[in-house]
């Protein structure tokens, strides 16, 4: 699904199961992380007007999800604050390449991996979640995260050709899987 | 005006009436600089739920203002790219002290007085330029710089009794008229 090379595991939906307030506060932090990728690719090259465009839509969606889950934490008595985030980030961003075009390309595909397992788990959240109201709410944000994978995957064939792209979101996809299949100890969107 | 200390001379307008093409570009960056610190400013006190609204609130319209720049851009065929940026973002950003609470009131009333002195440029822009587009863009913008300005104030508040935000507003607002006294040899907007 939307590159991904492996499925989420049912451990991961029976971890989170049982810890749904921990997995919301993660939630809200990681569409803050979102917005600040996109801010970030934004800054780094804002003299690539189509990217700055593209990331100016990117963190104003992002933001719009942030105040949501904001929103959600509010309703049910959930206090917002720091969390240790799980490694999923850190370890993904080791991963780029220190050197232009490679850098750009590798950013915008670790972000379109991160959206494209977020859709996935957003989808799984939607299925299987026996709240209705946490299943709608994050059916409700599926369709956005796969929309900003394809974007993000767009804009790296605008800096490589689209063979070295497509190879390369191989190689990433593949390490995204490994690192997702060894999970965190703690209940994380990407646990 | 909005806390300001000294009003905008004759010399700015005079300057950036001379050099309009660079002035839209700076706008463009500046636009973009001020949701980067909208952002900044949520991810480093995200716990506080109140200043994370809001700033979620002024990046999104501050990539708004961004994108009409660009549009205004590319109807002026004026090729947007890196240009020098006056001293000032910098040489007030050296004045923030570096403990908390002092911290985030000042990251706050730097920021209101931007906003402020951006609110009263805009107007002169739009009052003063022969230009009737840009007068009429200019004069789209000024509504909302005004009410950055007082988001900003308000949320130092909540860090610091009101008193010392007032009086530490006044200094700095004296030490902004001060930088904008000097000037930049570039037009930009806050030349």
């Amino acid at each position: 699904m939307l590159s991904l090379h492996a499925p989420t595991s049912e451990r991961w939906l029976r971890q989170v199961s049982a810890g749904l307030d921990e997995l919301l506060i993660d939630h809200a932090h990681c569409e803050k992380k979102a917005a600040g990728v996109a801010m970030s690719l934004l800054v780094t090259y804002v003299q690539n007007v189509e990217l700055g465009r593209a990331m100016a839509e990117i963190v104003k969606e992002e933001l719009d999800h942030f105040t949501l889950v904001l929103d959600l934490l509010e309703a049910r008595g959930i206090r917002f604050r720091a969390q240790r985030p799980s490694r999923y980030g850190d370890r993904l961003s080791k991963l780029i390449r220190k050197e232009e075009p490679g850098r750009v390309v590798d950013r915008l595909l670790i972000a379109a991996l991160i959206e494209a397992r977020s859709c996935e788990r957003f989808g799984l959240l939607r299925d299987r979640l026996e709240d209705p109201e946490l299943s709608a709410f994050f059916g409700g944000l599926f369709e956005s995260e796969a929309r900003h994978h394809s974007i993000y995957v767009r804009l790296a064939k605008t800096f490589a050709p689209e063979e070295d792209v497509r190879q390369r979101l191989h190689e990433l996809a593949a390490e995204e899987a490994r690192i997702i299949a060894e999970g965190d100890e703690v209940p994380r969107m990407h646990s």
